[in-house]
């Protein structure tokens, strides 16, 4: 019924407790809901409450602490020993009086851990600034250091299981392109596609079924093109318009993203260019995708690729994808940009979406691949264009 | 275009200046998407980076600050002079060396701003510990005072044009309950019921299209229905098994959600009995909840109604509901519990959702309703009662 064996996970934070070592961290609160998920299997829509797990460097399993109302959602998906889940009592929740951090507090200092070292993850969504207070307020005299991306950074090298979860996410992902490119036509209402998209996502195929993405499927059109991050209105597709589909399909919260851009109509000349062009860029920077290439080099490779055209891009290129959850699918660790130094290693994972968005249209065309000795592979196998529609 | 005119933001604005000068705030950085929403009209799926609305009580217009590709999504649906709308570099995103908010000290630096009290929103999902730390450090002269939840409490009372909108959410969300009531069937995948789910929500009526809802569908069902929070996975339904929909449809970012339970099979006598008692309690729940009537005396009218049957339960009944982003559709202000003294007053709206999760089963049926001289009125009109499908 898990998606992973318990060897799995115990592998997971033997690797997380040797980079708490290195950082000198002994105890890690983890808040992260993907690192959670990583280290122990919890998986549940209840990341809107303060939740985490404590690493202890001597103890091998962590322990779960949450509301007590998602204890039983921890007993279903963990492979945790009960004992180590505990839940608080649901007067922490949104409380002016007492915060949930207080509960983590109190439960360090019974076990001693306030003496020791203790990591946080500080720019987490889900560690807030009064998390910080909290701590700070209740352990006065522990060290904290922080630990962000520690865990995400333990992550960025996959797993066959993990690989595997990506590719199935894949086959569900070019269901959901097609869907989007066949949907999106002239006086159809933006709401009635997404609804179809959402569909096809969360279906999946008749092997298996969707989960649902980090984000909503975005699909800017006309001069929202431009702005990469508008969701969807009750507004019609129109001809002679762009639409960029930024679309991600979804197994065991393992993600798979597209991007593609669909005209209807006759598109302008810079727009066939920008394709081509984004096109080339794309297929240069996953040729040079091979292990031991730094991200940078393959930001490089892009750059060099479209320096001739005259588009200039300021943004990343990329950056490493796989397990997340809202609200954002990528893992906050390699970007494609220059400055950053991370030299790939086979079986990394990432997204390469190399959006232009100008004043009044945008186009993007995205792969997401593994890294293998060759180059980028990519996960997906659809055809890389603007799709054209009459 | 804008779901609201350009005079509702400025009275908002008005309103939520005045809440500051109460609280000694000269200064406010709005780092909730819902509040930024509220105040501007910003609506992007943007806020996995860094952004926020700087609100100064001697100028009209608050400023945007986000990520310079955000800043046409900015123009697009705020209402706000493109001269408040301020874009910074694409290397603050995710980076180990420089923080979005040193943008944001630097600007509050150039326009003198670090010499007044500035109000933080301490404890939102979008301000987190690394936020804080940030601005400590480079305001180290700034009186910085938390003001967590200070707009959400502006949005308490609903205007005509916002119960407008979650009046036709509900017109969508009896669509919804009721697709989700004909799909959970015996042999169906629960990825086959949410995306029909997804679909209905989505599409919305044939008048107006459906957004997307703060929290993806929640269908737990067996033994998962004793945990709240759990998604769907690819096992089918079975026959002798109850399932909770937990489920809202949405207009503009405006929830109405709804709760109902069904059962496939005959139900245990232990359940129908259960649900008879949620019903009476939630009834008398909706029947205290006049103007006039605090927090507290609504849980206490099912809390007293449910008492001879034996059902415990320990956390809060209901939240106010409304406006809101991913990850949660309750506005962190109202909480139906022991010890909340809010006095209700007309056209505020909350859900109330007496859930009751026992240790391998569990029952929801719920009710969003708006308070007036007469009580709680229910948005929805859709049978308050455990479902049985043979």
């Amino acid at each position: 019924m898990k998606p992973f064996e318990k060897t799995e996970y115990l592998a997971r934070l033997k690797n997380a407790k040797a980079h708490m070592a290195k950082e000198g961290i002994e105890i890690l609160l983890v808040t992260d809901p993907a690192n959670m998920n990583y280290l122990s299997g919890y998986d549940g829509w209840s990341f809107y409450v303060h939740q985490l797990l404590i690493v202890a460097g001597e103890q091998e399993e962590p322990i779960w602490i949450g509301r007590a109302q998602d204890a039983n959602g921890a007993k279903v998906t963990t492979f945790l020993d009960h004992k180590n889940i505990i839940g608080y009592q649901d007067d922490y929740v949104q409380s002016k009086v007492k915060h949930p951090m207080d509960f983590v507090s109190d439960l360090l200092k019974s076990r001693g851990w306030d003496k020791r070292t203790v990591g946080i993850e500080t720019d987490n969504y889900y560690f807030t600034g009064a998390c910080l207070d909290s701590l700070r307020k209740n352990l006065p005299n522990t060290k904290l250091k922080d630990a962000t991306s520690l865990v995400n950074w333990v992550r960025v090298i996959k797993s066959p299981r993990e690989l595997e979860y990506m590719r199935q996410a894949a086959r569900i992902m070019e269901k959901v392109m097609q869907t989007a490119i066949d949907k999106v036509s002239p006086g159809v209402r933006q709401c009635d596609a997404v609804a179809d998209i959402l569909s096809a996502q969360t279906r999946g195929t008749a092997e298996y079924g969707g989960d649902y993405a980090s984000i909503v499927p975005l699909l800017p059109t006309g001069i929202g093109s431009s702005a990469p991050h508008l969701t969807w209105s009750d507004e019609k597709f129109a001809t002679g318009a762009g639409t960029i589909l930024e679309l991600a399909a979804v197994r065991h919260r393992y993600h798979c993203p597209m991007a593609r851009t669909v005209y209807l109509g006759k598109p302008p000349q810079k727009m066939v260019d920008a394709a081509k062009v984004v096109v080339e860029g794309l297929t240069a920077a996953l040729a040079a995708a091979k292990s031991g290439t730094t991200a940078e080099e393959v930001e490089g490779a892009w750059r060099a690729t479209i320096a001739k055209s005259g588009i200039k891009k300021d943004s990343r290129i990329g950056y490493s994808t796989g397990l997340n959850y809202p609200p954002d699918w990528g893992e906050h660790t390699i970007s494609l940009r220059p400055g950053d130094k991370t030299v790939l290693k086979p079986d990394m994972t990432i997204h390469c979406i190399p959006g232009i968005w100008l004043d009044d249209w945008g186009i993007e065309i995205s792969e997401c691949f593994r890294v293998t000795d060759k180059g980028g592979e990519p996960f997906c196998g659809f055809p890389r264009q603007l799709f054209v529609k009459a």
